[in-house]
């Protein structure tokens, strides 16, 4: 989360485009399945990690939430959210997870869209994370699946013939965990890799139980509208995890 | 389980010379596992679901459990089991999982090394081992691991260059679960390919709690007495789960 990609300008620019057409990821794969994962947010409080444009944050607050704590640590992003999902229940936050000093017992339900995967210290951010969590809390996040931030590639994983089919993905280097260099829109995005059994039992360890395990499919009317999430059915992009405290 | 490929003749001989090396991926890296997840075994009731040779069921009375129910499909295994393994408190039954009716809420602990991969219907098996667990009776299995079962291949999965160097390895169909055929000592053996979100959310809905996941990697020692098992750094074989009722 301290690496912040999102301040630098070519990036934002790019990643302001890529989130802006109706067909991305995030609105056909991503979102859809941690709405369906989260618990009843009536009057709950809530404490969004890496919440960018603040979409998901309004989301919570048009369900009912009672208030949101949204941190990023990309003031282009906060910005972006405060002129586009300003609420009086939203407290959006320049902050990393890694120093943000929540209370403990404080939210409802913890939230992280595909930004744990920028935390250098999983279990310290997890110990964080449970400790702020009320009793019966639900933690829920998404970060790219294991099987996709594997290998050390600046290239794509995926292996072509040469009618440019693709052949299979590969994956390699599954058990070195750490540090992975990407290019995904700009060059130099780094992402720290992690097993699923370090993170489900990084998880366990702090004292939460898992309730459920998601690696998102897409459904047919998403693949018609972006057939590329077809690719989905061949290897996970994402790793879905929902905690119990 | 089902399957009984090791009552194939020309199978069960080159399966026998495999597992009579002193070094092989079993006694290196799937049994210390395996061990090292077992609750107390003192006094407790065991159920061992395809126990082959019956080396566990032996450790396990060696390591004071009360009493092990030994189970295999393959009647040329358990004559070997009974040659070599026999004791007064192992029962060896010839009998699939899916068709073993043990009464409820008898065992205190479950295992399962490297068999349930061979089950077709998980939902059916994972119900009957909840229902014979005992209140906080533990279940741990071993299974091939998703990312080395996804890829319907008859061939290797590693991918090579010219030079006969290991490229990496080639993941492929991971969503489409169900059947892999694959060419293992012998052509035709039959498998089950599941996600990781479908077992762990299978045990859940079962009503059980995960307690740990292991993707294991061998020791260093290992290692030297047995270079290729080097390969699991690059991506595992072996998934563990540890569940309590």
């Amino acid at each position: 989360m301290k690496q912040n990609i999102y301040d630098n300008p070519i990036f934002f620019h790019q990643y302001k485009v890529l989130r802006q057409k109706e067909l991305n990821y995030n609105r056909l794969l991503e979102q859809p399945t941690m709405k369906s994962l989260l618990p009843p947010l009536t009057n709950s409080d809530i404490l969004d990690i890496g919440c960018g444009m603040g979409e998901f944050a309004k989301y919570c607050i048009d369900h009912q939430a009672k208030h949101v704590t949204a941190l990023d640590v990309s003031s282009n992003m906060l910005a972006m959210a405060k002129q586009e999902h300003a609420h009086p229940q939203i407290d959006y936050q320049l902050q990393a997870i890694e120093d943000y000093e929540g209370p403990s017992y404080s939210f409802d339900c913890i939230t992280s869209s595909l930004s744990l995967h920028y935390v250098k210290d999983f279990d310290a951010v997890i110990d964080r994370i449970a400790r702020m969590l009320r009793h019966n809390g639900v933690f829920v996040f998404s970060v790219e699946h294991p099987i996709a931030t594997a290998r050390q590639a600046m290239e794509d994983n995926w292996i072509y013939d040469d009618e440019h089919n693709r052949l299979h993905y590969a994956i390699d280097h599954y058990h070195e965990e750490g540090l992975r260099e990407q290019t995904w829109l700009v060059e130099g995005v780094v992402k720290y890799h992690r097993t699923i059994a370090t993170m489900i039992n990084t998880l366990i360890a702090h004292g939460l139980t898992i309730e459920k395990i998601v690696e998102p499919l897409p459904s047919k009317e998403a693949i018609l509208q972006l057939p590329s999430l077809e690719k989905e059915l061949r290897r996970p992009s994402f790793l879905f995890i929902k905690a119990k405290k």
